[in-house]
């Protein structure tokens, strides 16, 4: 028996027998070769077979992944017709003499290593996706059959260096229980598809694939970030037991979807989800989350190989607006610049990006750009209760400016007769230092705030939390971040028609919920899965109490000291994280 | 007669007759030479002849200028010796064939094209003096001899392009009445050297060599920015009239020197200086500063070429220390990162260095160069009345650290009989937003703030103000950095024993004296020019009045708002800027 530590990327508690999926071990041949003529061949003829093995996968995951993991390999089959990657290959095979698999493979890292280097999740992706097809090609090249992972006997644990989209689309997933990793994160592909298969998954446990062989028997604890290999009858037992626990407390989740989020003695908040794209809707509303705190428009913009017109995004922002006929659609404009990039704008490099040209500054600059997206929302106002949040407000100059946009817009509206809701509230992120402490003065052009935790931590502690040097000092429990959130409910709450949400990661964490909710936060919008433990935490705490133990805070001298001291009040409350 | 307007480098009237000073346009022969030992020799004998010109230049500027003016030269003969650029104009000339005069050019463009990359201002400086070196060989290679500064006939204003430390060294400062330049800034060497002959500049103003003939008369109106060409009669007697009262104001100033600054009715602040190495002492002396309020140790690094050891650090800090017998030196441990390198301390680079690992950060970091740094203070410490302060702090945690290293060198001290200050004061930069909202839980661990504006400014705005897109929102009226000063002097106010300074830009502002005095600075340091200005401006000023106006700008919207009411403010009270 032995116990290995990892990294919690889905939670819940599986129980079975291993099956380690190694990858075979791909060599090419890197001699100069002379008859290019065949290299050509062999390339085309791995071209074709990719395509179709591609689409076979393609179909199988949009039936047991849905339409967005399904557009993963969309994406693998337009990189199999990209000229830049068959052009690539077929110069190398003949200017360069290559073989077909060593033109491939260099080709394939070459393009990923370009989008390697950049910061953004989205390119990120995009180097996966490559990795995956070229890898794809390569094994057709050398007539590689990979291990199969949609013939499964038994119930396993999938124990892997990593999982590509293309082992995740083709496995069986009625057998496959949990998922442990060499590498791998809480954002990794991996990691994303275990939450929504809602099994388990430890990653980033290094050498995992070296120390568990085929059939052991293996525990993947996702509460606690542990992996046990063949664990003795007595612990055997104990897990079975938390594992039972753990189906209890989801089903008490589960349960929760349809009550509202009200406190002991009465108070109610509102609890939403933030969603990049339409598909995410659903998880909103499966997980009873009441409307969308956050649209972030700029996904619609990202994955895009052109400005997405009026009438695409007006289609977005409708399909969200109509889901949640009864609540919020609060709808961000573009949020670009900072660390995301559109292919198709051309942007200046910065000596400090997060300090620069981003979001509302931006759309100041690309004024057009702007109103094609406030035209979109205006228009899409009439299908719902539509807010529109304006990102990166440092001072009431910046409503007041971006208000003047809108009012143009509406008045372009106006002379065409298109209808819009002409009471459409409006609201700003908190996100800038600035705009925290002279809330009082904003609230007089808004009808919300929605602080952005991320962004307002980074500031207001000057640390980039990318930054491996410094993010040690990023911690939104900081009391400076707590000071700042009740600067701004301050405001909200002791005004009639104004109210303040979060939309930042902390929205989210089980730890941070009581502390909010007494600091006098109105709504919380976060992952929908997140939505059904909040509520949880929410109903099982009395108002003046958790106003009690945000005031407490308030005063603590540091982030350490807040989160023990919240721990230490849960605890006596009885309430699990 | 026309007026143009220009950057306000240096302030005064002046008016004199203009002396075009345009350099000589230099042709280099691009066609190759085949007598590579020709060119070799051509170019020898040029590095010999710029040896001894810059010698003489030397001498003339030490003994004309002072040490610091001296030392440009210094750094202009070791270009001539640095191996970097005569093998490179060796290499030039032996394997590619290229004249003397074109190699030299090139390496030179080469080398000012690595260090203008680079945002800081030191690097800038360097570039000035390789381009200002590679003129001088060129000139000497091609036998041309320059417009002469340094024998001039009758009272002129220059007219040029721009000047170098070359053409101001050698001018006849007598002669020289004002500067007017096509291009320059606020911190040019032009800035710099007209501020130090208190002579006025206007610059920035584009193509006024083209438009502007030697002989022409000029009025260079440094108050105002603006160049007059030619005035007609009764404005030239009006421009000897605002002459005479600003040398009348000049003088009211002078004699201010030895007065305290206190308001009319009776409460004290303290004015002291901004230096960056110990030539910068006299300037504060000479203009009635009462001590050091900065004293910026990373040009000790940074002017050096290997980490400067601990008995250098201590001769600069006791020389300080001993120039104000009475006043306080305030020594701020290295700050260094962002935008701020060190040749020999190598540095990732980082996505936003302003987020990054900078100031002490950087000093956790490498424990051993802030350890001797701190050994050098406190036994500088022993000779006047030293304070050290700590830059870049966020929080509480790491005053703590700090204090626990320090504490660490002062047990080192006692181990060798070492004497030192045991009750060394002990302080902050407030330059993080979170510094500032959280200084009531700061203020536990420190004797005194000192706020820097700029940095807080950054921060607090989420702008890098180097970024032209985004520049125009920096702003330290904004009222939510008002806001930021008044919370960080609350808590200095009602506790004794703990003072709030200030050692950003504003503190050196006329514009921003009577709001800091009535927000409650106890301590404003700035550039040695500065204090009898701001001095005067607070002996004309009652501190109850200056506390209504702080009071009343604090609800204001914008910074916009804030200075019309601060300008309308001083107006009534009839204070100039």
């Amino acid at each position: 028996m032995f116990v290995k530590e990892g990294i919690i990327a889905s939670p819940g508690i599986a129980i079975a027998k291993a099956f380690v999926y190694e990858k075979s071990v791909v060599e090419v041949n890197q001699n100069k070769v002379n008859d290019a003529q065949r290299e050509l061949e062999r390339f085309h003829c791995a071209l074709k077979e990719s395509h179709k093995q591609i689409e076979t996968i393609r179909l199988k995951a949009v039936s047991e992944f849905g339409d967005e993991e399904g557009a993963i390999f969309e994406a693998h089959a337009m990189v199999l017709e990209d000229p830049e990657f068959t052009d690539g290959v077929e110069a190398e095979i003949n200017d360069n003499h290559l073989s077909a698999d060593y033109a491939v493979k260099i080709v394939t890292d070459r393009f990923c290593a370009i989008f390697d280097q950049m910061d953004d999740p989205y390119f990120s992706a995009r180097a996966l996706d490559i990795k995956d097809v070229g890898m794809r090609v390569l094994q057709n090249i050398l007539g590689i059959v990979q291990a199969d992972l949609s013939r499964l006997d038994e119930d396993v644990i999938i124990i892997a260096d990593d999982l590509t989209p293309s082992d995740t689309a083709q496995m069986d997933k009625k057998r496959v229980k949990g998922f442990v990793t060499n590498i791998g994160s809480r954002t990794s592909h991996t990691a994303i598809i275990a939450r929504s298969l809602e099994i388990p998954a430890v990653l980033g446990l290094y050498d995992i694939t070296k120390t568990v062989k085929t059939g052991d028997i293996v525990v993947v604890d996702g509460l606690e970030g542990k992996v046990t290999v063949n664990p003795n009858a007595e612990q055997t037992e104990n897990f079975k037991i938390e594992k039972k626990k753990y189906q209890e407390y989801r089903k008490e989740l589960e349960e929760l979807k349809d009550f509202e989020a009200i406190t002991l003695d009465g108070h109610k908040v509102e609890l939403v989800g933030n969603i990049g794209e339409t598909n995410d809707i659903d998880g909103v509303i499966k997980n009873g989350g009441v409307g969308i705190g956050l649209f972030r428009t700029e996904f619609l913009y990202m994955n895009s190989d052109t400005m997405p017109g009026e009438e695409k995004q007006l289609a977005a922002y409708r399909s969200a607006l109509e889901a949640f006929p009864n609540g919020p659609v609060i709808i961000r404009t573009l949020d670009i610049g900072g660390d995301k990039k559109l292919p198709y704008l051309s942007m200046d490099d910065e000596a400090n990006p997060f300090l620069g040209l981003r979001a509302i500054r931006l759309c100041f600059k690309e004024v057009e750009l702007f109103k094609i997206q406030l035209r979109a929302i205006l228009r899409a106002s009439v299908y719902g209760n539509a807010y529109i949040m304006f990102p990166m407000i440092s001072s009431i100059t910046e409503v007041r400016q971006a208000k003047a946009i809108l009012s143009e817009c509406m008045k372009e509206l106006d002379e065409v007769n298109i209808p819009y809701d002409k009471k459409i509230k409006i609201g700003v992120m908190i996100e800038i230092p600035s705009a925290a402490i002279a809330a009082d003065i904003i609230a007089k052009e808004v009808d919300f705030f929605s602080i952005g935790t991320n962004d307002l931590c980074q500031y207001t502690l000057a640390v980039d939390r990318m930054n491996q040097d410094v993010a040690y000092l990023y911690d939104p429990f900081n009391p400076a971040i707590l000071r700042l959130v009740r600067l701004v409910t301050n405001v909200s709450n002791n005004q009639t028609n104004c109210f303040t949400g979060m939309c930042g990661e902390m929205a989210g964490d089980p730890m941070a919920a009581i502390l909010l909710l007494g600091l006098g936060l109105d709504e919380f919008s976060m992952s929908a899965f997140s939505i059904p433990k909040i509520k949880k935490i929410i109903r099982s705490v009395r108002y003046e109490d958790a106003k009690a133990i945000a005031q407490t805070a308030l005063n603590l001298e540091t982030g350490e000291e807040v989160t023990n001291y919240i721990l230490a009040e849960m605890k006596k409350l009885e309430i699990d994280i």
